[in-house]
């Protein structure tokens, strides 16, 4: 069983999280998911529905899988110290780490993507890369995976990074049981992204 | 702009919720989003992550739209008579009725679906039409549209659900947009249902 520590911050795309957290509590054998935050309690996310944080940056950095949504408080969080330092530290020591959508704009300020190569969210996409100089951005993915770092395009596409994860993790079989569960299409081709041309970024 | 009331309750499914949230929450000019338990307060999901309901069901049934999500604890509330009265009451003044997964079970149970077509989701197929004898039940739908009603089948179909109902509120464009911004390939066709075969129902 690998522990998974979702942060969560005031204006977190709700998807960004649950789409993934989803996934993985499919698959409740194997993981065990935790929200952490600032403080403890509820964090308001982008749609304004408020979600707990079980855990405080300061009671927990020991997780085997960190995982970095996006959304709309990332364009404070990116000037948070506190907050790059602890993702900093997770990240150091986390078997793998995972972010959704402007979630990358996050690692990428901690300076954890440094010469990796990553992915973000499209309509953001320029912003993104302005965080990271040193990051490899790959702008046509829908999710991109180099060694333990998994990043994904906007929004839904945490859904298809989670199950190439559980994919990782546990087998295909596995990945395809939970989709069949959660009666979910999985995108299963990183490349497949219609969006970027949507963008003009491909 | 409408009010979205969205029931939740121990053992709600996540994505259930979250995926049509996302969806409803990124058109944040039309519609206004509120989590409503039968107590205020943090309430439990299914993947173990809670959530906090912003209004007791004693203090608001007053919604243009009402959205039930299933999950683990619906198998508990189809018999809690308080719950499936504070729907019928609701259901009875809404301008729409949604729900996903086997949340259609506790529209059958509070009487709102007899005589309706409605779907659920396949896993539990069988054990959600038994909680409805008299509701016109499709198996393979992606989701289900009659009149007010909006049922859809399991988990992930709820997003494609949702946007349909922006689609028939605000235009087909508005649903696109959205999907845009989710970067979310939306299944348009509602009998597009390959999970129905998978779980030999069609």
């Amino acid at each position: 069983m690998r522990t998974l520590g979702a942060l969560i911050f005031p204006g977190f795309e709700l998807l960004d999280v649950f789409g993934p957290m989803e996934m993985f509590g499919i698959a409740s054998e194997e993981y065990e998911l935790v929200l952490v935050a600032e403080q403890v309690g509820p964090v308001v996310s982008s749609a304004k529905l408020r979600v707990c944080a079980d855990f405080s940056i300061a009671e927990r950095n020991d997780f085997d899988i960190l995982f970095v949504p996006g959304g709309a408080g990332v364009r404070r969080e990116v000037d948070n110290p506190v907050l790059l330092e602890w993702i900093k530290t997770v990240s150091d020591q986390a078997e793998f780490v995972l972010s959704v959508c402007t979630g990358s704009a996050l690692l990428a300020r901690a300076g954890v993507l440094d010469g990796v190569q990553a992915t973000s969210n499209k309509a953001a996409f320029e912003w993104v890369t302005s965080c990271g100089p040193d990051v490899d951005w790959r702008a046509r993915a829908r999710w991109v995976e180099d060694g333990r770092f998994l990043t994904s395009s906007g929004v839904s596409a945490g859904m298809d990074m989670a199950l190439a994860a559980i994919a990782r993790m546990h087998g295909v079989a596995r990945a395809h049981q939970v989709a069949k569960w959660a009666e979910y299409e999985w995108h299963q081709d990183p490349t497949w992204d219609p969006f970027a041309k949507m963008y003009d970024l491909a």
